[in-house]
């Protein structure tokens, strides 16, 4: 007879959950236990359960499929920004938490905590067991909800006297839900919003930012001079050469009202109604402009890929897509500038490599420079919670070990989540992280000057530096288990990526920029 | 005219709050800029949320008065798990977050937040400001809630446009809440019970563990043989040559259990009734044994110090409190252990120092060793929840400046709040953290070992094991801006003992034990 933890890791084996991500604590030490009782799950070890969500989530938008994160009380509580990060880009995961004995909870020993208040901030699903014999069948229930549609967190709440009790019945899976098609009435609707003289702009999100979605909307927009806009922050874009490229919608309001303004019909395909990230004083959080009006193409579960190609066969039926060409890029030598990490990484990215990008204020020079590179995969930080980037590196390369991956890192939010950096080392995964050392929160400064002209000397400014004393990365990483190497030229930047791309494991460069 | 952000400083600094542990984020950026126009606040960098609010903690336990601290939405629950602690050890914390402007919040915008649900699992009190006129007001209530009794965390919730907008008014602080005296019929009924041939035990909690409790209660054991236990986990407990000195009460429910058998009286001398932390199969969670009757001797609020003298006082009137002597130790050479490392702290600690405990299974070794030292406090994880030390030896060293603090710390519970060390460095405080390397998260190889026999090689195991690579602190430190060293025989770590004596500021060793 199995106990509650065996018939749960059971059940997640049968349902295709071969991950899971765990930083344990007493109140799961049943389920660790049952690791050794149930073969066909992968124990991932993090240091820091912000380390250990991160991770299922760069897993779930490579693989497609939940991790499992195991954590427990107070812990949960450390990993709910990445569980956050994680909500914002529909990630599936499945998020086991061990709690105290239900007999035990009634006498608010030190660690209690109220689990249910977090995991609600940021779960599509929650779930008590309230027996052993139910752990099975609630376990099959989660990875179902983790499926969504959309893909979301399912958080299923284990006491430890239900995971220690005999008596667990393993449940069979429930499969993935099926995709339904877009109403071809909404294909059509779509279709007459982009008849000429009506200024349209097409918002891509999901699936329909990859291969099939990018050529279709190519097509729409050569045929018929729709703006076409990607994700502020796609959760996975893929680009390079040979792919068709877009605009990313913008992060600050006055840029995206530019790419926005004039249009009177916006196709969201996947995406929400744009808003802006932050408020500002006397400015508006809907993006979409007066009098535009809005046009889904399709609901979450529905195939929205496939309505993007019905839509480009009815206004496109004969445009070809516009491919990415080559970019010729300038070389680089001395001090080394943003710019140059960029075009360094860009002309040296082989072929299918996951870039993990969360270089904030870098960004777009990032994206610039690696436009014209070989096909690739590019997961940015989905929700706002710095620290994504990191574990979510870590998750991908579990995810894809045939495939390199590639962490553009931002110094301050490095600081959030570096323990990621010893799980990459303990699984030996093909990680390059290159940290753009400019040693203060410059996306913050960039806030403050639109809040006041800010005098460097300030008191205020100097809660935005982090130059005293200087983050020193490759101690870090070494302190971590990692090889690194700093860069401050454009030289040294090469000879870096060179040394990462040679030596299997992961690597770690300090780009200080200019 | 102010805006609320002014007001909010102005209101802070009036009701004595000198402090603001800030992990600013860009709703944050009008707090931030009002420091440049409101005097009297310092402002300390943290580089991640739980360094943040576990500063905060250690602040408040040696200031006895709150720090603010500033965080945001995703940020907050960051610094969640380090605001647990500070609840469990009733810490007084102005907890200040900021949101999105109450415009921007039905856009469900990417970074939005459920801040309400997170802060109430933590606080005692929450508000929002809805306008700016209200804040100074809302600050003023916010410090007098964080005073309590008992001290709690105050979450202040500030939307964008109430920080920025026009019309903040300062308000009057409300003072101190007052302490009143403990009914003298409780203090009776104490004395009632300590009459003889009732076994009976007196659990020492909050102040009661500091100089004039540990006094009077020791001169009740000494005339009544009633058993003293201070906290499982103290707060705030004053040792060493000269006080009296107790048991505290066992982590493991046996230990405990021990320690209370045959307790026919216990007396809570502002303790809750005693539980164990966590549950087991067929162990019971309350303590307190069968048949045995229970005394609270005052409530919150109370003087409960002075109730114990009255009760000294009645049942003791001529007898003294016993005082520990020194105990001898013996020299260590050779190989490092952890009672060689707890015998040589012991014996270099200067008079004063403040020790934070968080050196888990290393923690009874670190109590022994340095129960004869010079008088010192002692600051332990209250809420169970990890990675508190660093950041409360922060907190600490900010409030007293002219104390040394001495952080013994255990290795798997540094990598969650590693990022403190940075503001140590840069705060040029007086900080000695001691790691206890014993490369694995050995309280669970003990819990572990609770749940069923666990063969090392196993797979259960290995989640348990941080050797893979193994941590290099010294490098951690140093990439943090710390000087560090390592020592691995107690030779090495006297050195580097005297090395951190030496040298202003902050300094790490990483003891590596067997």
């Amino acid at each position: 007879m199995v106990n509650g933890s065996q018939s749960l890791i059971r059940t997640l084996v049968d349902a295709g959950v071969e991950v899971c991500f765990a930083n344990p604590g007493t109140s799961d030490m049943h389920f660790v236990s049952a690791l050794d009782d149930v073969r066909g799950i992968r124990g991932v070890l993090g240091l820091f359960d912000g380390a250990v969500t991160g991770a299922a989530d760069g897993y779930a938008r490579m693989a497609e499929r939940p991790a499992a994160t195991l954590d427990l009380g107070p812990g949960l509580s450390k990993g709910l920004a990445n569980l956050h990060n994680a909500r914002r880009a529909c990630s599936p995961i499945v998020n086991i938490v061990g709690d105290h004995a239900l007999s035990h909870k009634r006498f608010d020993a030190p660690p209690e905590t109220d689990i249910d208040a977090l995991a609600g901030t940021v779960s599509g699903w929650v779930r008590r067991s309230s027996r052993p014999e139910d752990v099975g069948a609630d376990a099959a229930d989660a990875v179902a909800a983790a499926y969504g549609p959309p893909g979301q967190i399912a958080t299923l709440i284990l006491a430890a006297n239900v995971s220690w009790e005999a008596g667990g019945i393993a449940a069979r899976p429930h499969g993935r839900p099926p995709v339904t098609a877009v109403p071809d009435a909404l294909v059509a609707q779509a279709a007459a919003a982009l008849a000429p003289g009506r200024p349209a702009v097409i918002l891509l999100c999901g699936l329909t930012q990859r291969e099939r979605g990018l050529r279709a909307a190519s097509r729409i927009a050569a045929a018929t001079g729709a703006r076409i806009l990607t994700e502020t922050f796609p959760v996975r874009l893929q680009r390079g050469i040979g792919l068709p490229a877009f605009e990313r919608l913008g992060y600050f309001a006055e840029q995206a009202e530019q790419q926005l303004s004039g249009a009177r019909e916006m196709i969201l395909a996947g995406a929400r109604s744009p808003v802006t990230f932050f408020a500002y004083p006397d400015r508006p959080s809907c993006l979409v402009p007066e009098g535009c009006a809005l046009h889904r193409l399709g609901e979450p579960g529905q195939d929205i890929v496939e309505a993007l190609e019905h839509l480009a066969d009815r206004v496109a039926p004969d445009t070809d897509p516009i491919l990415q060409e080559i970019i010729p890029t300038s070389p680089h030598r001395g001090v080394l500038t943003v710019d140059a990490v960029a075009d360094l990484v860009g002309s040296n990215l082989p072929e299918g490599t996951i870039v993990v990008d969360e270089a904030v204020t870098g960004a777009q020079s990032m994206a610039r420079g690696t436009a014209s590179a070989p096909r690739h995969d590019w997961l940015t930080l989905s929700g706002g919670a710095f620290g994504q980037g990191i574990p979510t590196a870590l998750g991908a390369a579990v995810a894809c070990p045939d495939r390199k991956v590639i962490n553009l890192q931002a110094d301050g939010s490095a600081l959030y989540t570096a323990q990621a950096l010893w799980t990459q080392a303990r699984e030996n995964l093909n990680v390059t992280t290159v940290i753009l050392s400019n040693r203060s929160y410059a996306i913050l400064h960039l806030e403050m000057e639109r809040v006041r002209a800010n005098t460097p000397e300030s008191r205020a400014a100097a809660l935005l530096d982090l130059s005293m004393p200087d983050l020193d990365f490759v101690h870090l990483a070494q302190g971590l288990g990692l090889d690194a190497m700093r860069a401050t030229t454009a030289e040294e930047f090469s000879t870096a990526l060179q040394r990462a791309a040679s030596e299997p494991g992961p690597f770690l460069i300090d780009a200080v920029v200019k």
